[in-house]
């Protein structure tokens, strides 16, 4: 598990080498629910790749020279070609990698995975409220969103009469939303929302048994001990290890 | 040019039919940037099309049956599919019709389009700046913050030694990016940014030639008098008809 710990700046992480020939490249943070996006694909498509976690209270020179933006997930391939931002991740991979096909083929079912994308993407970040509280800012706005959005999900996963958001297996949309769902439960107060969304709560017991989830997944205690350090403004990004 | 009147709520502006074979729909707002992209592809790729502008700010109940967000651009096929947001929107064009590829074939230059867009998506709406200065905000961060992101644009673009964003030819990203310069003059504050950035000064010069931008755009005069109408809390969407 050793090679699991993150690369700060300096000397005592120099910069890898290229990417092997038959592989790829994460550079990631164990517990980044968007790297975790990227993760999913990886494992899902049995790709075979390696992982540079990043301390990213402290990134390195090199890191930062590969991609100026600093961003985990970001993806090099063995020609040195550098891939962020974690749905342009994700979708790259489905294009490169043919093996199971997680994006539909049709124009339209690609569009409509990236519309429900969207609508996923305005649902209030649940961090911005634990911090929010914690700095004793106003967050009942925020709050009344979250319980507001994540009504009008279930609701549209109802309709949908599906197991999944894509269809009765798991195609992107699931991955792309499943890494904020596995970290509901560290914040009880937010989890019970689920109680009052009886199809969410459903979809994250199917999603608990997927081998990508499993592969990919913390322990709910790995997660709350993690959260903590976050909170308190020093991240143990090297954790458990 | 009486077809290009908006509809808005109401008995006078029953729902439309079907859309006829052969053809695609695009419910848009004539002055709307970000319908102005899918217009832009539309003529890019000679698309057969037609228009249904929309009131935005009294939305006839047909169209939020179509699209509960009420977004524009929304696009509609003859099948009753429903696409929307301009990205999607356009993506979904290049991929149906496949005259005249916008987007480049290869998973990576795919990606790199979109980490453009990323990045491009990150400069602050202007619009933002000359409303929070009529509103009597503090907007000197954001002008800041435009100067520096417009200025590391220019030096991006400078840098890829090409005369358009994605090469020597017009691709996805110059008209993704277009309609926001297009509407830079309106604001002198803003347009003067340019004298700066003299490399986007002459790809803005290069966009004015190509016909699809030729094709959907608007006189300075007329941006200006319907800003003013926009601005003052009444938009015209009809101005000019």
């Amino acid at each position: 598990m050793s090679t699991e710990k993150c690369h700060a700046n300096g000397k005592s992480s120099p910069a890898p080498g290229p990417v092997p020939e038959g592989h790829i490249r994460l550079y990631s943070m164990r517990f980044c629910p968007f790297a975790q996006r990227t993760r999913l694909v990886l494992n899902a498509k049995g790709i075979k790749y390696e992982t540079i976690n990043i301390h990213l209270k402290d990134k390195p020179d090199w890191f930062l020279q590969k991609n100026p933006l600093g961003l985990v997930p970001t993806l090099e391939t063995p020609a040195g070609e550098v891939i962020y931002e974690s749905p342009i991740t994700c979708e790259y991979l489905d294009e490169v990698y043919p093996e199971k096909k997680l994006l539909p083929s049709t124009p339209f079912g690609k569009a409509q995975q990236k519309m429900m994308l969207e609508h996923f993407s305005k649902v209030p970040y649940f961090y911005k409220i634990v911090m929010g509280k914690k700095n004793g800012d106003d967050v009942s706005g925020l709050e009344t969103e979250l319980k507001e959005k994540l009504t009008k999900l279930n609701e549209d996963f109802a309709n949908k009469k599906t197991k999944y958001f894509g269809g009765d297996s798991v195609t992107m949309i699931d991955y792309m939303m499943w890494p904020w769902f596995e970290r509901l439960e560290i914040l009880p107060f937010i989890f019970s929302c689920l109680d009052n969304t009886p199809e969410l709560a459903k979809w994250t017991e199917r999603m608990r048994e997927d081998p990508a989830v499993k592969a990919t997944s913390y322990s709910l205690d790995t997660h709350k001990a993690f959260y903590k350090t976050y909170a308190d403004g020093k991240p143990d990004y090297d954790y458990g290890l």
